[in-house]
């Protein structure tokens, strides 16, 4: 016959996004969080009976409902609060909370870099004596917390999404630009990046397609030696938590960062 | 001054499963669907207007719709549809739709397993003169369209989950086992995945803990070399789609599959 | 002060293909090995005396040229010689060897295809009022362990492959076949990936470009309603362990299977 | 009948890693890049006929030959003359070089860190009304180009490694420590990754376990509320080009940055 000698369960990866939105300027924190527990579940496997099964969707919903209240200045008293609600719940012996953090580096106002997995890069193509030159980068990852809006679209009969004035933008810049022949000072490309940045960073964005035109147009003006400027911008989308079941609000301070669906917008801007 | 010398936009990654459960027994479709426009999209871009920009949480939606009232026996017919649809927005003068197929072979009546990246495993300890041998399987994708059940777990005040007889229950199987001293016969192996996949397959389950078990005890039972299991299956979580706004009812046959986050479960059974 | 508490280290992923070339027809094991060893190593950690620290690299060779002379019947067996022969080795107290098996299924005489992450792609395109359809497929890993050459290439001052007229040949193929207007039998796809497949385990190949070609041809005569076909391989290299320095012959038995560089191969087929 | 509308084929990600040792500091770039031509190689495909195939193992040998006597101050000039090189070589219509430079920043007179993937975490431990706090970093990737050596290891009847006063040492460093209980200056983390960092830059290693070890004292040393630190360092290989048959020395330069397999180390330190 079988017996249950051990058990633990819980939910993995719950993506949280908090903005500080009373700070100015604005604080974010990006968590990853597993809740486990551990105790007397057996019932639960052995006969079906989940009257002490604690839903794992209730772990998710008390992780967004505690990080309202906290300031999560340091993960571990955030992890340290949750881990000792859960430890009182009926049945449970061991309860464990692993998190981690996503650092962001402060870009502008209300602007953050991720130190991620940038590269640069380069195509050269020679054809008919002829070498073409472009230059490049990827994985270069920003979020904003605010000047970010997206209305006035059109509405259909499949169309659910709200209007907003305030949402987070967060993207993954890939970025490609020819250079004129003859040109070769590739130091400059530095310039490209900071201005691709610095737009990102300053736009009152009505889209992610008006913030991209304004950033290959940044790219352009920085640089006189490019002749064009190819962007293609996932809209990593953070969908705001509704928190009303619980009796809180959520005015853009609590969100999950989402991998999908996304939605991708690319474009090449030349000079006129 | 820059032009915007080309465009494109869309929504990436939309997760579709479509269970046709009219079918006997059930039949499912599991994609990821890219939608892509080209168009008169120009002054989203230069002007901040979004009033031809057809919002991509949108296109998802129609994505979805469109699932309900098409069988998909073909993904290509199913796609000619989403693309003729969206070539008749305003603007538009290019649609593409890609979809990725993602295969599933039948298991039982109700019951499916994926061709994934199943490996064989096996962890084999020589300490003191005496050698301990594991062996086990992961990356094991399995689905079952019914006799999936979740209901009677205890409500709190953070508790939104409703009570379900019928969901989609999926997961990816890592099981690792230890052999009795001595025991030799390795090709035996094979009998402990086809135990597992059996006990997933015909079982009316009340929680993924409560399919565990009884995965765990067929896998003792199949094999009497085996002195215990420990088990791990992620919750991989399929939602349903609210087709209410679209005039639709959803009876359990339109998902979206999920990544993030899962519920995960983990026990060892042991002989007793 | 600091002090050791605990330590443990070893090789991980090491990469090996086993050819049994004396079986007919050929039978191919395909794994993933970790070794780690714990034990009286703490002067190579606080003292940087190495006298007693087996080399990493010593442990790759060993499992290279152990598996020359095991028939790896059961990865089970195989690693218990190997935890038994490092436990032998002076300082350790226990040796751990885990491995990962990559399952094959025999497609040929000589041929296999892995249980891998296949999947069926399409692609609509629909503009000034005409569809486009194309299908395709990606992910179907595929090996042959004989029946492929490759001599005659030029020889610069930078080469140093040696020719040879028997090699592993493996991909991972990636196909797209476009549809004549009005074609609607898309049922028909499989037939294209059979053909693709039996052109692959059959062809005595001069190199993977010609095995492209053909493949192509195979896939065109296969349905008559493509148009074309467009393949991509990489060459996953499957390099020969050299043995010799532990006086052991390696008739084409041994190979490590690489990643990185790869070839890759592209083209498109279309009827005359 | 079948025709050959279009090919092109190539080498793919030749990783490759140029230490300046004529700098003072020593300067690093590190890139992978991907070779690929087209042109008049119909026959190779139809026929098998390789007399005009440039063997792709050869391309990876001409980067790695050109990249001994380049400074590649910039990515597009060293490519720019790859291409040209291989737009000259027989039936080459196009040459195209695409490279991505992975960046590096300085963290001492010959160490690096990589602008990669890392994460803090914590993980908090709630049974029996007492809470256990441990925090952690990974991802944290480095490299030092000189003071580090491996020699004076045993050698064995599989021993081929040659000893060696000056190799790249390069990790990505996983560190957890716990704290004291009711330690509760979570700030402090950043002192434990400043300690870390440090001891690997300026610790003359005679082996990876050696640097795990002064890496693990320095953490210790750096914060009081720490009672131990457990650190997992893979050991990233870097294996010496052999340049010998193009006529080039290379002494420590031209590296191929290697993923499979790769040394484990793992150790856990305790105060005294």
């Amino acid at each position: 016959m079988a017996e249950l000698a051990w058990n633990r369960y819980g939910k993995s990866s719950v993506r949280l996004v908090k903005v500080r939105r009373s700070a100015d300027p604005h604080e974010i924190v990006d968590l990853t969080i597993d809740v486990s527990l551990e105790g007397a579940f057996d019932t639960v496997y052995t006969d079906g009976d989940n009257s002490a099964c604690l839903a794992t969707d209730t772990m998710k919903n008390t992780v967004y409902a505690f990080a309202k209240g906290d300031r999560i200045d340091h993960v571990e008293t955030f992890a340290s609060a949750l881990a000792e609600y859960f430890s009182k719940k009926p049945g449970v012996s061991l309860a464990r909370i692993q998190a981690a953090e996503h650092p962001w580096t402060r870009l502008g106002a209300h602007a953050f870099v991720a130190d991620g997995q940038e590269e640069w890069t380069a195509a050269v193509t020679r054809t008919a004596g002829r070498t073409s030159i472009a230059s490049g980068l990827r994985g270069l990852v920003v979020l904003k917390t605010t000047d970010s809006a997206f209305s006035g679209f059109p509405r259909d009969s499949y169309t659910t999404l709200p209007e907003t004035r305030d949402r987070i933008l967060a993207t993954s810049i890939t970025a490609t630009w020819n250079y004129a022949d003859g040109f070769g000072d590739f130091g400059k490309r530095s310039r490209v990046r900071s201005a691709l940045l610095e737009a990102f960073a300053t736009h009152k964005s009505e889209s992610v397609q008006q913030t991209l035109y304004v950033m290959g147009a940044a790219a352009l003006a920085a640089c006189d030696g490019i002749v064009d400027i190819q962007l293609a911008l996932p809209n990593r989308h953070h969908l705001l938590v509704d928190l009303a079941p619980f009796g809180l609000e959520n005015p853009n301070e609590i969100f999950v960062a989402t991998e999908q669906p996304y939605g991708l917008i690319e474009a090449r801007i030349t000079r006129t």
